[in-house]
């Protein structure tokens, strides 16, 4: 085998290593822009398609739709269906999604905490004053 | 303002909610597929270029360039220049980056410990047997 070749087989077999690695898979899960702020609103209690709606006015109802979609299918949410007139659907977090809700708040705290030495950091490397 | 109108200033709002927001920034960084891996690799204590490069083969040059200026620039990283022959380049943690490794611990933990749960949440949706 060729140096090269070997190199080819290193970065196939690292990369699917990285696409079956845990964390990446919960990266691409919490690391959607929407399902953070999904499942932030849902940790208040239930909530109807349009109270989530509401509360996430920038989202698309296509957007809004594919992350509940993607949230019920990971098991994080739940989608229950009340036949009444007109049919009634809300959305809960499961238990599964109840458990992730101290990790959020912990992404959550550490951003607020320190997200402005970050900031300072950036404006220090693009080498412009603080503040602008 | 027609109801339109302000449906349209309230999504503009919520977006510059989002982007200001320093969950949604913070993601922005540790949810990149790479910064993880290389603050984690930095964790275990200084590292030259190369060898960054060799516990991350999956990587191509330019990415992993891209990734260290990023984390960099963010002030997670910092870049120490050796006038030695030849040159040395040393990447090791700042005081910031250091702690944020105990926030990618508890990721790293949460995912180990439930991502079989979130795939068996998929198999289920999706309807396929269970190991398929």
């Amino acid at each position: 085998m060729t140096a090269a070749e070997r190199r080819e087989e290193e970065k196939a077999a690292f990369g699917a290593y990285v696409d079956g690695c845990p964390t990446h898979q919960l990266m691409g899960i919490i690391g959607n822009k929407w399902s953070m702020l999904v499942l932030t609103d849902l940790a208040q209690g239930a909530r109807r398609y349009a109270e989530v709606s509401r509360a996430l006015p920038g989202v698309s109802a296509k957007m809004l739709t594919q992350t509940l979609r993607s949230l019920e299918r990971d098991g994080l949410v739940a989608r229950s269906v009340t036949p009444s007139v007109p049919v009634q659907v809300e959305y809960t977090l499961t238990l599964l999604g109840e458990r992730i809700v101290p990790l959020l708040d912990s992404i959550k705290e550490w951003a607020g905490r320190h997200i402005e030495e970050i900031h300072a950091a950036r404006e220090r490397y693009d080498g412009t004053p603080a503040g602008v």
